[in-house]
């Protein structure tokens, strides 16, 4: 009688040797799963569908989780303008820490003893999957064969061979990683500190070069609308605009960070999308909120961008970071204009109805009705006053 | 025998009226100063002397102070990498404050028994101002007649032509002001929140459009040279990257935020070497510090960027802060590559003898010597013990 | 036909003034009220009445506000453990600001065209009333006697004398205040930086001098049982608590602080049940929160504190810190023990449902199956690998 | 030829197993040491010393090490005002990384090639230990026998008693840890989290009752004076207060708090200097230094509390903070007068040339000459502006 082991499955050389080795050495009966955040498209996840099977599997299930990714995790990102490192939209990171929540609730839902998944111990995938499934799961055991095996490719595609699978597998000059958020570009130059990733390595080409003007439609922080266009699914907005914006091959840099394991790393991306909901809705709270829930905002918000990171989103912090950035966007509402160019966009002016620019208050520069240049004089004496007090003891 | 007042003169309508102002009504002796932080040049300048003895001051003086500024002030926003509302650099606003604090000391020197500035009741000048006079100066009188006398220009112009002044006073489109760290264009399209500047408004026009790749060379988050090119000085390195850059269009961007007084404010800038050098050594930095070291330089380099911009430049932590900043930029030393586009720039890679990607430790995504899949295996086992232990607590 | 003004109204020699002088002077109709929020007793509140129709009063009203204090702004204080400077549970300036927002409210729903108040210009009471008026009442004018015409003591006396009002108006030689929140005393020692409050300075005087061991239930974060009796009411459960500690004289302390004005002032408090919750509450917070829900409460709470200090309870980042408090009070049930003893209090410990430092994970300092030794090895080597590799890049 | 082992030696049973272990069952040559950080008497040393030889160490070496640990540790404790979880002067943790740091040093200086200590799986001490000695000493290698050997005391006693060493380990009711900077006591009621430990579980009783009066002397933050006495070492002054206040029972108190490890732990401790000393230097902080200082000196000093609790003294962002914590200590010089009472003590007020509450400045509560009430009406007028206009784009 067999035991039942979920395997997360992409169909790559690592989870294919997972499918083998978890039937083949370790007699299990292997259930492979592949999560959709966004990343695949209907003919990928049929092929990875097919090549399961072939594999063996005694099930394959495809787990559609792009609605639920956004409002539980994307949102968030986009309410906090959560850029870490003040660049990375936290494409793959995110994105990962969300598929491992998936899993593990599958691995329970159809009672599987054991979950399987092919990182190395190379990354921060490890840590992220790890991590989900112990604390989702208490009961369930983690197998990860690549890593504790320390395998090489060739010796994987050796022992598949071996296994009657024998495909061909070559080794892409980019680890290339897409989904929803962004799409994450590794290799080569990324591995130094001083190369750069030329045109070519980028996924999406420049193939629109005409300037143009568009107009967001934001409601409560989200994305709702595109030109007068409106939205049900704010997903369905964002996937508009990552195909009106990444003609324009905007939306790339390279992230530098500090890894979970504690060393540096760096990575190419590219996120039309991304980047342009980002900084338009920013621009947006800085016409809404205050100063102080900006700040507060911001302390909040990149926490949570860096314990996502770190593949810390069960953390019970970051459901009150949650409540808290979803109470400031009562009023992020209204229209924000930008314009794409060749490699670059601007945000370039909004409109909204909470607008604390709005004309009728008076305009910075210009006198003003509010108040007179007799209250700012008592504003100032009084502001001055702990600063003024300090110099008066500076001992001559 | 008349009383000594110091009048910060700028050569405009404002101070020009102050000048006349202070010494028919007030009968005070106008000495007028004028603080120059990079902004001005030698004919501007000298311009500016000749108007103050034609209206009549009984002395005039440029106070150069741009290396003061620099030492002082400048230094502390790169190493804390500082832009406002993660845009402006604070071209104007941190000028002002060391202006004022220039100007105090100034009338201290020569033993003046009041200041006299020409800020109007709109802005965040008159705090700036009056701060700094007020802490560093206390016995010192601060005349404000423009923001006092509730003025309009016509008046002043009247007032001026009727003792002997008639000059040709035409109100720009845009208001214009020029330093060392940027310069700001405000007017027209930024007193409303969706319209933008157009092209013309900008002082400097696009005249350079070939792709170049320079590199920057830091020392202790100092920037000390050009494409191997070493300055003694910082201040003119930065003016030489500035006239390199500049012919780009690059830097410009609209910042939006709080004045001071409460209300937002909406201006314009071009800021080439500045954004370029805070990019550019923001980069550095995620090399060559933890993690750690850059999450309290953000919060306390953010903390300084706002109390300068609302005229705390005087406030004792501002001291701490850069005490605390300038000792993390110990190893802040390397070179960074940047290319120069049209109306872009990229930074694209670094090398420094403390990069912390070094390829001695092993490189993300490959495997590694200092430690195995079985270290982190019980680095993330130990890791979500807190999330976990919380996890089994909840209620069924 | 006269015109409505509200005064709030407290009984004094100031708002005494202000009510014949509103009438006399200003020829308005005088409608005061005085918010309870649990400092007065119904036979203060009577004499209160009294006094105003003697006075001449249009109408008087009492509005009492004590649940709506707890509800919408105590509870916070304690979800929160704030105490001002490490020290004081903000007494009076949670009280205050909250009154000022109840007189706003009332003048609003009266329709009048004013609202009047006694401070002077020395204390924080004139900021925290205005800003409240301002804000909720923009367009109802402020009226601020005392402050604004600079009288004496005497010369109110006077003014009464001439006015038919002959009372005893003895100055107290030290200045109290009582609310729900605690009682403070400022006078004579407070007013330098040295001396302390005499025993007898405090309202409430050592009665009860045998050790006692108590039970505070809390569900939710709020107090909600004493030793085994619950109740319907937190506000309740806070008096009776106050009548059990009050005696053992507990609770005292000086704050010295920053006031809103910049100077640095210093007064003396009694609170006894507001320091015993808020101690008894973070103790059970350190058991059932993590570690980063603790850190990021204490920072929300902190800066909630030292807003509402400042009289700045209605800026919107307030509402949403208060949104995050809650959510945080989740799992915040269980009993607390203390011990109460003359003059101080020890909480002894908790039970939780909910506790994390349950012995079912293992106890700290005792080996456990949750983990190994050799999981223990490989977190620190992965832990250590960021500062490892910085001292490695150290120059010899 | 033996190769050289440093032993990190307590004389305890786990170390004296790992001394004859060590040389035994590894063939090396044994230097054992124990760093004084101001707990162990001479006589204790000396103890610990003989038994060293006894047990056939090749060297023993006593590391005094009380000023180094002042210096470069408690002094940043001081001026931080640093208690964990607002409770614990952090006693052990500080020490323990200090002694870590002292034990490298040394396994350096003398070229051992391997460091051992005695730590079980349990505790923080594993990781503190593992993690200075990898990052000051990256190649020698670490032995933990008692943890990886998962060794009882049985079985360390009986494995003793086989190499000719019978000694008689009774088993401490608690486990008690003495230092210059307080006394932990764990064990038994500190192993749940409802019970206290009772009178008998301190290592000092009370033993002194009648109230009195003591004046501390701080320069720059450090104690350097009692009752007018000065002392040239601040570390003669706390030892010389210990000595005072300890007979008083005073500074005891339950710290719970995270572990490194994630578990929740409690320890009960006694640190009579160490609490007077950091309430008394807050007081004075409050009255000398502005508002911000104190707010970013409690950011700083919380982190560089928990980073040193978690064995994180090796960070380099400890460095720039403990730059930070000293710069801001410029002023923190003066007079704390306070009370000593049986089981309590209460810091009763300052003096010093640099207290912003002079008298001079005025009075809060009191008339001031340096603003006026129209002054404060302005201030208050602006400082309300940005809610003002929040509120008025209240829908309706």
């Amino acid at each position: 009688m067999s035991k039942k082991v979920v395997l997360a499955f992409s169909g790559g050389l690592d989870t294919t040797y997972c499918a083998i080795y978890l039937r083949e050495e370790l007699g299990l009966e292997v259930h492979s799963a592949i999560v959709n955040t966004g990343g695949f498209s209907a003919e990928e996840l049929k092929h990875t569908e097919e090549r399961a099977y072939m594999l063996g599997a005694k099930s394959h299930t495809t787990l559609d989780k792009v609605q639920h990714y956004y409002q539980d995790c994307v949102r968030y990102l986009i309410y906090g303008n959560i850029l870490k490192n003040n660049t990375y939209p936290l494409s793959v990171s995110a994105e990962r820490a969300f598929q491992a929540v998936a899993i593990a609730q599958y691995a329970k839902e159809i009672g599987a003893e054991s979950i399987a998944h092919g990182s190395t111990a190379a990354g921060n995938d490890q840590v992220l999957f790890y991590l989900a499934f112990d604390i989702m799961a208490p009961g369930v055991k983690v197998i990860t064969p690549i890593r504790d095996q320390k395998l090489s490719r060739e010796a994987e595609v050796e022992y598949l061979k071996a296994h009657g699978v024998d495909l061909a597998w070559e080794k892409a000059q980019y680890s290339i990683n897409k989904g929803l958020w962004g799409t994450s570009v590794g290799g080569k130059e990324t591995l130094n500190s001083w190369d750069y990733l030329p045109e070519e390595a980028y996924p999406t080409q420049l193939s629109k070069k005409e300037d143009a003007i568009h107009t967001l439609h934001f409601e409560k922080g989200e994305l709702k609308g595109i030109d007068g266009k409106m939205f049900e699914k704010a997903v369905d907005a964002i996937q508009q605009l990552e195909e009106m914006a990444q003609p324009y091959g905007v939306g790339r840099d390279t992230h530098v960070g500090d890894t979970i394991i504690g060393i540096k790393g760096r990575v190419g991306f590219e996120a039309a999308a991304p980047l342009i909901i980002i900084k338009a809705h920013h621009l947006l709270e800085k016409h809404v909120l205050t100063k102080w829930q900006q700040y507060w905002k911001e302390q909040l918000a990149n926490w949570y961008g860096m314990l996502l990171h770190e593949g810390q989103f069960l953390e019970p912090v970051m459901r009150n970071i949650e409540v808290f950035l979803e109470d400031t966007q009562e009023r992020v509402t209204g229209k924000v204009q930008l314009r794409l160019q060749p490699y670059r966009f601007e945000i370039l002016g909004i409109e909204s109805e909470y607008d604390m620019m709005s004309a009728k208050f008076g305009t910075y520069g210009e006198m003003n009705r509010e108040w007179s240049g007799e209250d700012v004089k008592g504003f100032t004496k009084i502001l001055g006053i702990s600063s003024k007090l300090h110099a008066m003891l500076e001992k001559s």
